[in-house]
């Protein structure tokens, strides 16, 4: 497994060099809706430490990207009038991986409804700045 | 959501009614091969405590059930000398999930091999018996 490369996007989100998202943060992890959602919602979780993928995160870590993504998925059913939730993550090149820091996929779907292609389309900014809007919201109460 | 329902499958597996291909256990979860692998060493990680899914785990358990699939997810790149890890998890009938008892889907994969569609073809017997034997082995070592 190659090392940590800490020039990836989301370490660049983490040190607060591009924006994005944000819905959750607390002190080991961040949660961030996807700029290409598979569904409205789709939520992405890290952690704040560095970790390529399932294989090199520490178990105290892992343990808060899990807790952030109940709490997500929770939030997401509500904020999104969702029916159930698809939790992801992908480690290593051969798995899809793209971005090599930790992400877990988080989203809330609706029977009948496919998840996009993963990687597809862009979603539009002003969507983007409602749904975390909700997600917030949905978080707070 | 509905109640949890202790005549699930995996609960049956937990109180030892129906056997499976275990490969680790210890006192929050449980971890054991899926009899319908979308590639070879698709494991099951699950809570020892009843749960549905990701939206009334609890965090304790969770992060049982997550750091159990990070030592699988080891363990699984050595004895099915793969490349990378997919993990997905199901809540609630719109997901896509059959059984009402969380599971960590744990599966291994190799660059360009897809993994089978869910739930098309059961694995032989002796096939997983060898499986579950390669994946002990790197757990204990």
């Amino acid at each position: 497994m190659a090392a940590y490369d800490d020039q990836n996007v989301f370490a660049k989100i983490l040190r607060g060099e591009i924006p994005c998202f944000e819905v959750f943060s607390d002190d080991r992890s961040l949660a961030f809706l996807g700029i290409m959602p598979r569904s409205p919602g789709h939520t992405l979780v890290i952690p704040r430490a560095p970790a390529r993928g399932i294989l090199d995160i520490a178990d105290d870590d892992l343990a808060a990207v899990a807790r952030t993504g109940k709490r997500i998925a929770i939030a997401a059913m509500k904020a999104f009038d969702a029916e159930g939730i698809i939790l992801q993550q992908f480690s290593e090149p051969a798995s899809g991986q793209v971005v090599f820091h930790l992400h877990l996929h988080v989203m809330p779907v609706r029977a009948g409804i496919e998840l996009l292609p993963a990687h597809t389309r862009k979603e539009d900014m002003a969507v983007l700045a409602d749904h975390a809007k909700r997600m917030i919201a949905a978080l707070g109460s």
